[in-house]
């Protein structure tokens, strides 16, 4: 089984409007509300790829029933555990092909609502094959909070997260972290994707893969360094690509890392003609996945 | 008392983002939450003045009772009727001063839940001493749900509304109508305000003041025509205008006309201030009201 950990699930609310003008009103066309938050939609991919999965992560109010009840509509399994505040709502307006977002940053987590999160967790880690620890923290946590979770689990983590709580995760030495080129840049003060990531693997890393968009994906790992490329650029959302990359890396935990990263690549790329983060088009993967190339690093980008 | 109707309350959700940019992530600063609707609106105005109130309309779902619980919370009595369909939100987003809004439509209001609402009426308007009907309609009523309910009001209507529902609603007698310029012209094809309100008389209404933004307002009543115009011009948000001018018509339905315009241009004005419809600043009300001019138009504009 497969845990993702959502520690800052939302409701996300898409709205359709033909033509957005800043200070106008406007009547959508169509509503979509779906349970989010990074690790759930990870979830999703692994379920749709046909692994066993358990969301876990804090709900609460309506907001976090609803949330509930939607992961369950998706086959999914899930052990969320209450908390008091109510969970989070993003906001997007999808309009001639852009995507504005407001996404409410969450409650605050009170400290035993935390506690019990973290027993739970134990319990649930232990029963996992491999854990993904993805997304934002809400208000309330430490920044040390992945670094807690990283440092309770007896199973290979993959992290894919930002800013404070990304450091300090990194020190408690997780298998894989998933920067993008931003994260990656924010994290090391440097552009150059494989020199930062051979930063991070000095954090602590077991290994680092980073995804550059439509430029496919580096990593840096301590058996050898690969680039991976996209045999075509692809149209469509790219904001569920990263997601369904770390849940192919999540699946492919035990395979040799050339094989496991054609299929991150293509599996991320099989997320672009989907509107909706979270959903993967079998069609795209089946037919780009044997057209990835991966062309492996020389002896100095190599460790 | 005064009876709002709000066929279609809505849970109004505000996002203040500091800078909205079309196709970009926002983290707002605040998020607010209160009911909404133009009849909730126009009953937080005139409860702020110092009137007795009922809000009636429908609602359902969860964002029904939160709605229920925010319009108890503002101090407002309601007799609220239950739907089987959820109720709709709208968000805005400030940004810049701007506001861009997405309304959701709403649910399809079923006939058993419109025959509940309508019978449940019947009582309440008896007991009014004049009646408000504004905003929008849900889904599933028919085109003339206005119409019917002014033709069940014993007391004076004051109607706000527009399209179809407002032609069909004139034609069964309201005692004020309150469109907007925008309004005035979908309704007649007519660019001249005052001509344009003469139609409507033609048409039903009993008077029509016809709200225009930083000009004041004209009103074409049976009893004569008047221009009021407002003092000096105000910076701020003016969404909430018409509700307020429409509560100042409603609590003024027994003063003579000059004196009920007048109110009603200066309890407008005393909206612009307020970032939230159904909020009016009472300085800048006591401030404006005695230097508020009433014209009166001419013998060729009066009928």
């Amino acid at each position: 089984m497969i845990l993702t950990v959502t520690l800052n699930a939302a409701l996300d609310v898409t709205y359709q409007v033909p033509a957005l003008r800043l200070g106008a009103t406007h009547r959508p066309t169509a509503v979509d509300m779906r349970a989010g938050g990074k690790g759930v939609n990870v979830a999703r991919v692994l379920h749709a790829l046909g692994h066993e999965t358990m969301v876990t992560g804090l709900v609460g109010g309506e907001t976090g029933a609803a949330i509930r009840l939607d992961v369950r509509a998706a086959g999914l399994r899930e052990t969320l555990f209450d908390m008091a505040g109510p969970s989070r709502r993003t906001v997007t307006i999808v309009s001639d092909g852009a995507a504005t977002a407001v996404n409410e940053p969450g409650p605050d987590v009170s400290i035993s609502d935390w506690a019990d999160f973290v027993g739970g967790y134990h319990a649930l880690a232990a029963r996992a094959s491999v854990v993904v620890l993805s997304g934002s923290l809400p208000g309330g946590l430490p920044a040390d909070a992945y670094a807690q979770l990283v440092r309770a689990t007896p199973t290979p983590v993959i992290l894919d997260a930002s800013g404070e709580p990304f450091a300090a995760g990194l020190a408690a030495r997780p298998a894989v972290v998933k920067p993008n080129a931003d994260e990656l840049a924010e994290a090391t003060g440097l552009t150059d994707p494989v020199a930062a990531a051979r930063v991070l693997l000095d954090r602590g890393a077991g290994a680092v893969v980073a995804s550059l968009g439509a430029d496919g994906l580096i990593a840096v790992t301590g058996n050898g360094s690969w680039r991976v490329r996209v045999p075509e650029s692809l149209r469509g959302n790219p904001t569920g690509a990263g997601d369904a990359c770390v849940a192919a890396l999540a699946a492919g935990h035990t395979r040799d890392w050339p094989a496991r990263l054609a299929d991150a690549v293509a599996v991320s790329a099989a997320a672009v003609p989907c509107p909706l983060a979270g959903d993967i088009d079998h069609d795209t993967y089946t037919r780009l996945r044997p057209a990835i190339t991966v062309e492996e690093l020389d002896a100095h980008a190599n460790r």
